[in-house]
């Protein structure tokens, strides 16, 4: 069996033949600039799934914001495990940025079992009373998003932006257009799709285009 | 802001959802056994992507496989650390499966780089040098499953079956028409879609299954 074998090769080929889909299902598409475009990209790079280039929304000043907390070693707060893992976390220690998944902190069960939320809310509560400078970055908790919308509008969250993208079938479409609507700077999946591989994906695709 | 905290009713709703929208778009859809539906519908659940109905193919010993070698207490090998963290771990513990990811394994990259081979392709390859009954889960790496299928053709793999679902656009739907076209028992996602979650939410639906 003859197969690439080069992982470099393999990613820009990719790159490549998404252009060239793209070009072919939508011809004359335009990205509204460049680093827009390398996340939405990598969105459909991560999932194959060409529907990106429509539910894909990014607010004005979320990446500029989002960049600037990099900058600023803000810390990354996951809802997930699983977004954790698929985060360049090379990069991160290299600017200085520290990250964690608090779902899996003793002290996040407690808080839950205690106040009878999700775990995912209470980590969220959790992170809120932390130091410094965040950026939410969620795949699949839809209570996460509500729980940071409820925290920021009370002045208590200090998120430079949140990368809300929870799949799924119950409060996730809602909780993302909540997000879309409040003031805090936002990149969202419209409706049902999205995930934690997606999560990674966005903040991955803005670490290489400005930290790599 | 009303929204449901309960994750054990967000799950059930979710499932019910689900076979409403496929009554919806797929009137009168039969699966072929009730796990088949399982799994079928966790994944649809993972993505919010009914293609899933399509493109999710089951070989027919590949559930039976599959629960075998958890009962034997198989191992479970995953191509990236993002399908180990989507795991049910805790169910794995209980019916004393190990599972790991040997991609960041330093004996992986010295492998890889002797050979010049990814270090999926290598860590694979000393997978397939450990003792007993193998599950393999790959979500992410096509050379992964060619390395597999190679190693499967010189009777070297053990493998009771592979959940072989890469996303991407070089490799990734023909790595899976090879596994589909090899004696060996899989569940495959047939095309570009696929990816991490996916194979996570697989080995997960048939834990719930069989073993929760």
């Amino acid at each position: 069996m003859n197969y690439i074998k080069n992982p470099g090769s393999i990613e820009s080929r990719s790159f490549e033949i998404i252009q060239e889909e793209i070009d072919r299902i939508r011809p004359g598409h335009e990205f509204k600039n460049e680093i827009d475009e390398m996340i939405i990209k990598r969105a459909i790079h991560t999932t194959a799934d060409f529907e990106y280039l429509d539910i894909l929304k990014i607010s004005d000043k979320a990446v500029e914001n989002i960049v600037e907390g990099l900058n600023n070693k803000a810390s990354i707060y996951t809802d997930t495990n699983m977004a954790l893992s698929g985060i360049n976390k090379r990069l991160l220690d290299k600017i200085g940025c520290s990250y964690s998944c608090l779902v899996a902190d003793p002290k996040v069960a407690d808080l839950a079992k205690e106040k009878e939320i999700t775990r995912s809310m209470a980590a969220v509560e959790i992170a809120a009373e932390k130091e410094g400078e965040k950026i939410f970055v969620f795949g699949n908790a839809p209570t996460a998003v509500y729980k940071a919308i409820e925290l920021h509008n009370k002045g208590k969250l200090n998120a430079k932006a949140i990368i809300g993208v929870p799949v799924g079938f119950v409060g996730a479409a809602d909780s993302k257009e909540e997000l879309r609507k409040s003031d805090i700077e936002n990149i969202v999946s419209v409706g049902r799709k999205g995930g934690s591989n997606l999560a990674a994906a966005i903040i991955n695709a803005i670490l290489y285009y400005y930290f790599r």
